[in-house]
C-alpha cells in the first residue's frame, strides 16, 4: 500500500501546441529519480523515467503498448521498468525484455526512447530526433554540482504557457511589483540592456549605489547598506534561463561582487501547464541549514505564491489566443522576452520546414 | 504577503453567450469595493473595479494591454489603478498615466471604460454603449440606503444561467418545495397574477388568513398567527428583481402590512455562472445584531444551500441546449418567467438589429 | 435541512458514446433505494429511481419536463415522485398525476419509463426498448440473496470507460501486479483458458498446489498452506461479471473447494465514468461482523485504491481514442477481454442495424 500516485493529466488525441523538439528540456532534478520511476508528461507526451541496475537514468514512452497503463507508475525489477498493470518489463532501449504471461512471447516493437542526460544535478531530456541529441548543447550549469556552491532548489507544476514563464524571468522589472519583499525598485529604475548572442538572449540590469530590498539585503547580511548591483539573465531555447545576480560595496568591480547564480527552467507539460524547476546558489553560509531553509522558503514563496498566480491569470486572460494576435503593448522591459519569442519561433519554423 | 487572489475564470476566445448590453447590471455592493480593487468577469469580459483618490468608483477593461495581467488584482497608487505585474497605471478614463519603465513613454491606447454608477449602496455597471448609459434607468432600490430600513445582504457566485435565477424569483411557488422552513404553502395555494408594464414584468401572490411558515412567522414574531400576506415581484431587464413581501393581521390594508423588501440581482459571469447579489430589509428590530445575524443566516442558507444546487443541476440537465428548444412544460407559476424571457429576448434582438 | 445532494454530472447536448441498449444494467443495490429517491446518470441519460407506496422500485427520466430539475433529488409523496423544484408528481408509469398549482391541469406527456427489476438484491435497469425487457435475461446472482451466503459489497463511481473495467476482471493476471496483498503469482503462472459460450465469455484460471497470497490465505484461514485453486470469470454483455473463486487442499475436487463468489457490475455513466457495483460472498464465518468488516475493507481498498487509479490513468492515456485504433499489444491474458469486446461490438452493431 504505497502513497497514491497523482493522476495523469487529461490530454487530447492530438497535441494542441507546437513545440521545439530538437533541444534539451529539463525533465527533473536528478535526485528526484531514485529507485522509484517517475511518470511525467512533456510536450503533451507521456514519458516514463527510471534508473536501470547501474543507476543510469532512462526515458521511454510512458504509455504501455499493451493496455495503456502509465509505465512511470511501475517499478524497477532487475534493472528494467515493469508495467504496474500486467507486468511487462522494458529496458532502457525501449525493448520489452520480459513477458510474465504464459508463452512469454516478447513483442517486436519498442517503446520510443528519449535521449536523457544526467548533468549539473539535472536530468535533461531530448524530445526530438535522437540522432541530433548532442549533450554538448546542454547549457552550462556546473555551479549546481560545484562544491564551492550550495543551492536551494525546487520544482513544481505551474499553470500557464511556458513562454509566459520565461518572459517573466527575462523582464526582471516585474520583481518590483510582484515580489516587493524580495527586490526593490532597482530592476525598474536601473539601466537595462538586451541583446542576442547566437541563439542565446541576454537581459542585463545595472544599478549603482542603491539600497537593496529587505529580502536580498537580509540574505546577503547587508540590510540598509547601499550597494552596486548587476543582474544578467541568459535565455537558452526554448525556456532554460540562467540568472546571474551580483551585489557589492559601491565601486566594487563586477567580477568581485557577491554572486547568487540561479536556474529557472520551464518545460511544457501541455500548452496550459509548465514544469518549473529552479535553484539559487550561494558561496557563503555553506552548510548553514537554517539559512538555507529561510532562503528556500523566501524563493519558493516568491515563485509559487507571487509569480505563478499572476502568470496563471494572465494565461487565462489570453483566452487561448495567440500572443501576437493580442497585440501586446511593448515596454522597455520586454526587450529580452520579445527577442526570445522571435528566436524560438524561428527555431520552430526552421525545424518544421526540415 | 496578502491573502491569495481567486483565479480568473477560464474563458473562451469568443463569448459563448449573447447578452443584453445596454442596461445596468449590478457589479457588486458598493462597500465591497474599498481601497483594494476588484477583479470580476461580467458577460465573459474581464473588468477591473477601483476607487480613485476621491473615492469615485471606476470600471475599466480588466486585462492589462501589456502582458494581460488582471488589473483588478493590482493596487491603487495616487488614485490610479496600478497593474500588479509591471506597474503601468491607469486612471478612470482608461488612460495609461504612468509607465515606471525607462523612457516612461505612455501608450496612446486606452482601456475600455464601463460606465459605473454608485447608487442604492450598489455599484451598477453598463456593459454596452457608454453614450446610452443613463443613470435614470437604474431601478429604484432607495430603501437600501434609507435609514428607516435595515438590510441583511450577501453576494456569491452561483453555477447556472442567470435567467434560471430570475425565473426562480418570479415563480415564488418554488419556495414551498425548495424552502420548507422559510415559506409555507401560501405561494402555491394563494392567488397569483402576472402582468407586464412597459419593460417590467410583475408577479403577484396574495393569500389571506393563512398561517405563515415557521421561518417568516418567527422573523415577524407572529409564529402560529393567521395573517394576510402579499408578495409582488418586479423584474427589470435583464435580471434585477425587487420582491415586495407584506404580512399583517387578517383584514389589514395591504399598505399597512409589515413590509420586507428584497433585492435579487443576477449578473452573468459566463453562460454557466452568475453573480448573485441579494438583500432583504426590515423596519423593525433596527440595530438588533442578533436578529440581523439570524435573518441573514436563514436567507443565505435558503439561497446558497437550497436554491443554488437545484438551479445548478437544472442548468446541467439542460445540457447546453436552448431553453425553448427543450419545450418546457408551462405551469401557472411560469407567467412571470415566461414574460421576462420573452421581453429580454425582444430587447436583445432589438439591440442586435440596431 | 437535509444533507447536500451531489451535483448532476455535466453532460453534452448529445451522447458522446455508443451503448448497448437492449440489455440489463445494474442500477444500484436494491437497499440503496429506500424512501429517498436516487438521481443517477446511465448511458449519459438522467434517471430518477424511486419506490412507490407498495415499495415497488421504478425508474423514469430524471429531468423534470417543467424546469429540468433532477427528479431524483425529489421526495416520494403518496407513492409518487415529487419534483424538488415546483412539486409536480409522477407515478411509476411516468404520468404526471398531481400538479399543485392553480388549475391543477395535468400535462398530457409522460416521462420516459425504464423497465426496472429488483432481483438478487440489485435493481436492474433496461435502457432500451421496453418491449424487449425480458427479466429472464438477468444473469443469475441468486447467491446474493441466499441465506447460506453472506456478502460484503460496495458501489462507487469510477473514472474510466466501462470496458476497461470489465477487461480488468477478465484478465485476472493483473492481480499479481496491482493487488500484491490480495493475490499471489498464481493468476500469472497458472493455466488459463478463454472461451465463448453463446453470448457469455469465460476466463478460467487453474493453479494447483501453490501458496495463496497473504490476503486470500488469511481470509480463508489457510495462511502459508499450499492449495489448489480455480478461478472462473463469466462475462455478460455489456459488463456484468461473475467471478467464481475456489480453493482447497491439494487434490480436493473442484466442486468441493471453498467458494468465494463475486459480482463485478459496470454501468456506464458517461464514456469517461462508470458505476462500479461489487460483492464477494462466503459461506463461512457467517454473522461475524469483524471478519466481514476486514474482508470488505480489503476488497474496497483493492478496487478503489489499486484498480481504479490505474484504469483512470490508462483511460486518460488513451486520449479519447478508439481502443483498436491504438493497436494494443495482445497478450495471453487478453483472451477474455478481446472476446468480450468483439461480442459487445457485434451486439451494438446488430442493435444499430435493426
Amino acid at each position: 500500500m504505497g502513497e497514491p500516485t497523482s493522476p495523469v493529466p487529461k490530454l487530447g488525441a492530438k497535441p494542441a501546441g507546437t513545440y521545439l523538439r530538437n533541444c534539451w528540456y529539463v525533465a527533473c532534478w536528478a535526485d528526484a529519480l531514485g529507485e522509484k520511476p517517475l511518470s511525467r508528461v512533456f510536450l503533451e507526451e507521456p514519458v516514463a523515467l527510471f534508473r536501470d541496475g547501474d543507476g543510469i537514468a532512462h526515458a521511454i514512452a510512458g504509455r504501455c503498448p499493451h493496455r495503456f497503463a502509465p509505465l512511470g507508475h511501475g517499478t524497477v525489477v532487475d534493472g528494467a521498468l515493469m508495467c504496474p498493470y500486467h507486468g511487462l518489463r522494458f529496458d532502457g532501449s525501449g525493448a520489452c525484455i520480459h513477458n510474465p504471461h504464459p508463452g512469454g512471447h516478447l513483442p517486436d516493437g519498442r517503446q520510443q526512447v528519449y535521449p536523457l542526460e544526467e548533468r549539473h544535478a539535472l536530468l535533461w531530456i531530448w524530445m526530438g530526433d535522437p540522432a541530433k541529441a548532442d549533450p554538448a548543447l546542454i547549457p552550462d550549469f556546473s555551479w549546481l554540482t560545484d562544491p564551492r556552491w550550495e543551492a536551494v532548489r525546487g520544482a513544481t507544476l505551474a499553470e500557464g504557457h511556458y513562454e509566459l514563464y520565461s518572459d517573466n524571468i527575462l523582464d526582471l522589472s516585474h520583481a518590483n511589483f510582484v515580489h516587493p519583499a524580495l527586490v526593490a525598485s532597482a530592476f525598474v529604475e536601473g539601466e537595462r540592456r538586451f541583446w542576442q548572442d547566437g541563439e542565446t538572449v541576454h537581459a542585463e540590469y545595472v544599478r549603482l549605489d542603491d539600497t537593496l530590498s529587505e529580502g536580498i539585503g537580509g540574505m546577503l547580511g547587508r540590510l540598509g547598506q547601499k550597494q552596486d548591483f548587476y543582474g544578467e539573465v541568459v535565455w537558452h531555447a526554448p525556456a532554460v534561463l540562467y540568472f546571474d545576480f551580483r551585489a557589492g560595496e559601491p565601486g566594487t568591480a563586477r567580477q568581485e561582487c557577491t554572486l547568487l547564480p540561479s536556474l529557472h527552467a520551464f518545460t511544457p507539460e501541455t500548452p496550459d501547464t509548465t514544469h518549473y524547476i529552479w535553484a539559487t546558489a550561494r558561496d557563503f553560509a555553506l552548510g548553514n541549514a537554517e539559512f538555507a531553509s529561510g532562503m528556500r522558503a523566501a524563493l519558493e514563496y516568491a515563485f509559487q505564491q507571487e509569480d505563478m498566480p499572476i502568470i496563471r491569470d494572465s494565461h487565462r486572460l489570453m483566452r487561448g489566443q495567440d500572443f501576437w494576435d493580442l497585440r501586446p503593448l511593448i515596454l522597455n522591459g520586454d526587450g529580452g522576452g520579445v527577442r526570445a519569442r522571435r528566436m524560438l519561433q524561428r527555431m520552430i519554423d526552421r525545424e518544421s520546414a526540415s
